[in-house]
């Protein structure tokens, strides 16, 4: 099975795709799309969209999932998130995927093992659970991935094997055979 | 000049086409894309996404104005709204489109006098501005005329003569012939 997250955000939004047999992960591809701090609103939505559907075209998941968040968030900052998030979802639906939501809590939960973990805990474990030598950069790709594990975590282990034998795609050869792109 | 006018909604996404020469203003269609209550996120903003792509595409504005909302907003009620903002704005820019912006009280100002005018108030200037018999339905549509009218007050008289000139396109025979769709 194979989970594409989206860390969305207006000036940058993370990304990261894992793939999982059911018992173990592997990075296929993460990183993030920068836009230049000068960069008008609608330029930045268009870059987002257009990036999000090329790497979904690209990586063929079974799902999109994105982080669920508004708590602890001014009503400017939730909305200049919305538009990230809009066009994030848009760019999954369009791409005829199913879109899982999250909350911060239960990603920290799904993946550290408690929901008030640190985000330099959350990094050690997305770096471990991938089997990676050094953390993925930036850590709005990092942010993705624990994103994706989280919903694979979620699933259980019985119902990503049967996804994964259910999408009949080839096994990696090896887990450390890791492409990142950032 | 024609101004496209959007009031972004999840569940309801006002639109508005106004057409002026500069002193008078006409109706060139309006409306409002209703979601059904129970569709997914992801459903209703291809809906707004697509709906919004064909009406710009059918009615040819010189630009889209959109409301910019985020006093008096819960964070969550924000980032909803958010992304129904990122998907029109988006729309906006595929179609090559410039994208302008003003609060809830910039659009009452330009609109009836005063920026803590009532709902009532702006349906009744929409109305008159336009010369219509009766008030535009839904509501979401008279809001949304109401974005496109301040943007051409806002231009001046002379900016909207000039715009009209330059875009080159036939002046309706009647003011009164309007069409509204809903």
């Amino acid at each position: 099975m194979r989970v594409f997250g989206i860390d969305p955000g207006s000036a940058r939004t993370g990304y990261g795709c894992v793939e999982s047999d059911g018992s173990r992960h592997r990075l296929v591809s993460c990183g993030a799309i920068v836009m230049p701090s000068r960069a008008a609103l609608a330029e930045r939505l268009l870059a987002i969209h257009r990036q999000l559907g090329e790497l979904l075209a690209a990586v063929h998941p079974d799902c999109v999932v994105v982080e669920n968040l508004f708590h602890a968030l001014h009503a400017r900052s939730a909305l200049t998130l919305g538009h990230a998030r809009g066009v994030a979802i848009l760019a999954a639906a369009e791409a005829g995927l199913p879109v899982v939501e999250y909350t911060p809590a239960e990603i920290k939960r799904a993946v550290v093992g408690y929901g008030r973990a640190e985000k330099t805990q959350v990094q050690q474990m997305v770096t471990m659970l991938l089997g990676l030598a050094v953390a993925p950069t930036p850590l709005d790709a990092t942010d993705a991935l624990a994103v994706a594990i989280c919903h694979l975590h979620r699933l259980g282990p019985l119902s990503r094997a049967e996804a994964s034998a259910a999408s009949g795609r080839r096994q990696p050869r090896s887990w450390r055979q890791v492409r990142i792109d950032s």
